[in-house]
């Protein structure tokens, strides 16, 4: 059970109601009425499509047909969620997932923590996470594409742009 | 029946013994004693992980652990091999395959020519139909990351490196 705080204190030694074993406690979240609320990281919970539309609305991003994003999400070898607990209510918060050959290379997308909760850490903490989960599934070649302003946000997480010269290249019909 | 050559004459009307409807005829090959021999491409046929080793042997490639390889063969979303047909026998002489979510995105893998079969531009008709079979596939978003000497290679093909600023990145154990 990984039941301590990865940068925070941790909450006790119960798990929360509905809350796995395997899911991690990242942080206990203070809100603006003072209360303290524990954020877990996930593989395994169900994802409701029209939530995670939201949270990757609430970063601008554009919308997508649901039936597509419900594919990916099956079609994904790994999901990985953020979620804030309010028992008996989670929240989602925070998302990536990656698509993998389940051998040698994964490939992170949809990078996502919704704006009340950037800041503070949880992206790089849901980084890290999902970086262990592939480790721990034998992927040796992590990879992504990153957007101009958080290609700095990912080196501090040991990610290196165009190693070796490799560049990352994106098809155009012409 | 994609029954014409892409870039090469037609061999006739009728596919060999063994060769699929659904398999393209890319190409006719003049060995050096001046047969002419059909080059097929298929996303159907099974890989001999042997084979394939060896062909990614012939360009220097690292060896791998096959029962990895197998693994990534089995759990990618497209597999593109090149076959030399010489009744009844036939010869892997191409390769390329491409992880993706099934529904977004796809990354594409281990592109590689035999070297005895280089500079006629099979490269480029593999990857060719690599990108119409994604494209049928409703794939919008085909990436890859290609080394320093490639990039031009795969530029006349419509990729484009950094495209916006996106930069291809790389996780290293620190």
């Amino acid at each position: 059970m990984f039941w301590k705080g990865l940068f925070a204190g941790t909450v006790g030694t119960e798990a929360p109601a509905g809350v796995a074993e395997h899911e991690v406690l990242i942080t206990e979240w203070t809100t603006p009425k003072g209360e303290r609320l524990p954020i877990y990281f996930s593989t395994t919970r169900e994802i409701d499509v029209y939530a995670l539309e939201a949270l990757c609305d609430a970063v601008g991003w554009a919308k997508r047909p649901l039936r597509k994003v419900r594919k990916a999400l099956a079609c994904s070898f790994l999901v990985g969620s953020l979620w804030l607990e309010k028992q008996p209510q989670r929240r989602l918060i925070g998302f990536a997932r990656a698509t993998s050959d389940h051998a040698f290379n994964a490939t992170i997308w949809d990078v996502v923590i919704h704006p009340e909760f950037q800041g503070k850490g949880l992206g790089k903490a849901l980084m890290r996470q999902m970086i262990r989960e592939l480790r721990q599934q034998e992927i040796s070649n992590i990879t992504l594409f990153a957007d101009p302003h958080v290609v700095s946000f990912y080196e501090e997480l040991g990610f290196h742009a165009d190693p070796e010269g490799i560049k990352g290249m994106f098809w155009y019909p012409s």
